[in-house]
């Protein structure tokens, strides 16, 4: 016999298709339908999971679920990627410098890169924050810091490290120019060229433009868009290849798919990697822009036995990505990580550090993140709708479980390459195009990614109605000329 | 018959022989001695070269030339070294990283690194620029800006470009995070691991430890402590091997021996590697502290044909180390130097970026450096006297023709690595140990640089009276084991 959440959740779904709660609707709070059925609160909770991923019902701020556009809900979510079992060196297609570089170009309706709007940043507060600063500290200002960063930084964070399950100190920590220069650090430290990472597939192409640039190799493991990747490709993956370096995965709110690994996952994930001696590097870089009707969810590092875990966090996805000011918690490659950052930029620069100690002592960054968790579910919903309405049917949408980026799919042999280079040479729209986000440009050819970071305006509405044409093209130059 | 300039030379050196004019006196003025002796001022000024590099005089500010105190005059410049004919894997010892990280500690005696004193840089001004320039832009200062840098900076960069004797433009710039980064970056677009780099020795031990970080070997060229590097022995090495990715100088102000190659040296020395087809990474972050009598020197880079010569500067030397602003201008390998800047770090920080921008522009930069070379010439006259004074009379010290660094060498025999070992554990004086100089830890073991950036006091004065007692001091440990 089903469960019971599964018998809740087909009732409910009952009752919407039979319109009892129209689109847009609330549904009966976890608390009523729990106290009005006899049911835990748990059962009712994992009820209205079963039907979010579904697409019917839709979880908004202050803990309410809603009735999801029928549109949106018919979207199916992308389909499950495969594991490659074969290493590959990694080239980056020149797509990607252009997606870069046209990212920042306010000529362009900015949907490629994963930056945040000018909108919703703090940007007066923080303004102010680094005028103060600057005022206050001159010397600090002028003078070279520690290699390792500021220490009244290093404490901000570990203070802050509680609230993701660990417990770390100040000298736990290293700071960085954005997660970038802490991702090329903690590669270097565990690494030789040659050298295999194991990475979740499709994977952001920073990550695989710096295994690039140092000569390594990937292997691509599956993910499920809802899941993650599977711990037994995993397995079998580190059976397999003798020269796996580290693994490296973006554990909550991955780019582009937007899952978050389970607690439980992420515990067995640590379990198997330690077991074979294999450093997991932990991007945790969306880790605070969890859904806002959920916990922060935990960091695998949690669970790291020996210091094999390297953390890996940045204030450019929260707070100012200008300020480039990341960090690294190295573990057992704490020395190794220290003298490589000190060898290639000696220190970070003292202000920006300075700028973020002082707002995350006195500027309200736990009220400032609150808005921004509802902020960025808003325009989620919002693009995701919008996209639904505006693209053919057999497009799948992810249902990302934070974070502020839609990984679109479109029929198998579909360009979606053609599509990002017209999008942006006839219509100034950068979306980031899918086989990017591949080791070696030839995956994910019928998908793109597009950042949710602003708020939705008729200019946001205008380039999804526009993208969507273009996707229900049927022009020649619209299908790969080589299909799979 | 020996030239015009030689006689004269001759003629005032027996003047202050015989006490005509003392110790710390002013010499009559080029002018005058050119008008009362019927000379050319090119004449006169050779006599005062020839004088200055054997000790005699020494020039100050606004163009005079002083009797040089006797124990200074009696002081040698440092022995010509050695071009070792070999490839070699480079291996920095860990003491370089106890430099690094003692350096900016309070508690020691700050003549390790070549930092500045704080009293020196313009911290106030500088602090009121970030301050108003946060205020004036929040939004910038809080989005990520192009990897290239911001425009304004690389406008005030092409501008100054003028007085290094180069035409460029905003574009041939792309800001880094200080030096050290575009030394990375250059280095990382012109070679493969196991390419060879071909380095002036002593060379500059960050420089060394970038190499070794990206698994390059280096050839060391012999260095004159006043000429530089031997363009003869750089033609023999590019001739022996192969796998030359670079050449990589510091043209001016050379670190640690201070010299600066001349005009037809740097003319000659582009001619050449050009005509190897090798790119010469031009390092010229100590440019702008030439000494204060003197015209700001050339860079290499003048003389470019064809895009081959990487130049590099820096803020960390005139401004504030804390702000990491530094700039390459990559010449042909521009749009790789972007790529790797674009995957290692995205961007510089905006704000320090917009600070720079912001003093060139109005904060009156030239009058900060003219008061800078001043202040520096006068540390530099007073560290080396004091050294003269302290140590040992077989002691050769360097005559930098600007920066504020000395490299000092001890008998050959002499241990300067525990010299900096116990002046640091046992005094809390940090100076940098020679050996870190050279790739592989092996050669300058009886040297040791100090930095002249900080207001000599009786804080100074006492800690080169406490080195100079263990330079003099014979015990066993102060010898080097096994003498070469």
């Amino acid at each position: 016999m089903d469960p019971s959440y599964q018998l809740l959740a087909d009732k409910l779904h009952r009752q919407i298709d039979a319109r009892t709660y129209l689109p847009g609707d609330r549904l009966p709070s976890v608390r009523e339908l729990a106290k009005d059925h006899g049911f835990s609160l748990e059962t009712v909770l994992h009820a209205f999971r079963l039907l979010e991923n579904k697409g019917i019902v839709e979880a908004r701020v202050r803990s309410g679920f809603y009735v999801r556009e029928p549109k949106l809900r018919l979207v199916a979510a992308p389909t499950k990627t495969q594991t490659i079992f074969r290493a590959k060196d990694v080239a980056v297609s020149a797509l990607r410098h252009q997606t870069v570089t046209f990212g920042t170009s306010k000529q362009v309706v900015p949907l490629g890169l994963s930056l945040l709007g000018s909108e919703v940043l703090p940007a007066r507060k923080l303004a102010q924050t680094a005028a103060s600063a600057a005022r206050r500290y001159p010397v600090e200002t002028c003078n070279q810091g520690p290699p390792a960063g500021i220490e009244p930084l290093r404490q901000q964070l570990a203070q802050r490290a509680n609230g993701w399950g660990c417990f770390l100190s100040p000298d736990d920590f290293v700071i960085t120019c954005g997660a970038s220069e802490a991702l090329h650090l903690a590669l270097r430290a565990v690494s030789q060229p040659g050298d295999i990472i194991l990475v979740e597939s499709p994977t952001y192409f920073g990550v695989l433009e710096i295994i690039q640039g140092l000569g390594l190799r990937v292997v691509e493991l599956a993910t499920d868009p809802v899941q993650g990747i599977d711990l037994a490709d995993l397995e079998n993956a580190l059976k397999r290849f003798p020269r796996v370096a580290a693994c490296l995965l973006v554990t909550n709110c991955s780019n582009p798919l937007g899952y978050s690994l389970s607690t439980k996952t992420k515990q067995d994930l640590v379990r198997l990697v330690t077991r074979f001696g294999v450093p997991l590097i932990e991007d945790d870089i969306f880790g605070d822009l969890h859904r806002p009707e959920t916990e922060r969810p935990k960091v695998a590092k949690t669970f790291d036995p020996d210091g094999s875990v390297i953390l890996i966090g940045s204030f450019s996805k929260t707070l100012a990505p200008g300020l480039r000011v990341g960090w690294i918690v190295p573990g057992k490659f704490h020395d190794r990580v220290l003298e490589l950052k000190s060898a290639t930029s000696l220190a970070t620069p003292t202000l920006p550090q300075l700028t973020v100690a002082e707002f995350l002592k006195f500027g309200s960054f736990d009220a400032h993140l609150r808005r921004l968790r509802k902020f960025l579910a808003e325009q989620v919903y919002r693009f995701s709708s919008a996209v639904a309405e505006n693209f053919p049917l057999s497009t799948r949408i992810s249902r990302p479980s934070g974070g502020f980026i839609l990984w679109i799919e479109l029929e198998e042999d579909f360009d979606a390459l053609q599509l990002a280079a017209d999008a942006l040479n006839k219509y100034r729209i950068a979306v980031a195009p899918g086989n990017i986000f591949s080791a070696t440009g030839e995956r994910y050819r019928n998908c793109f990614r597009i950042s949710c970071g602003h708020a939705f305006s008729p200019r946001f509405s205008e380039a999804i109605q526009t993208i969507g044409r273009l996707a229900a093209g049927s022009g020649a130059t619209k299908r790969i000329a080589n299909s799979r």
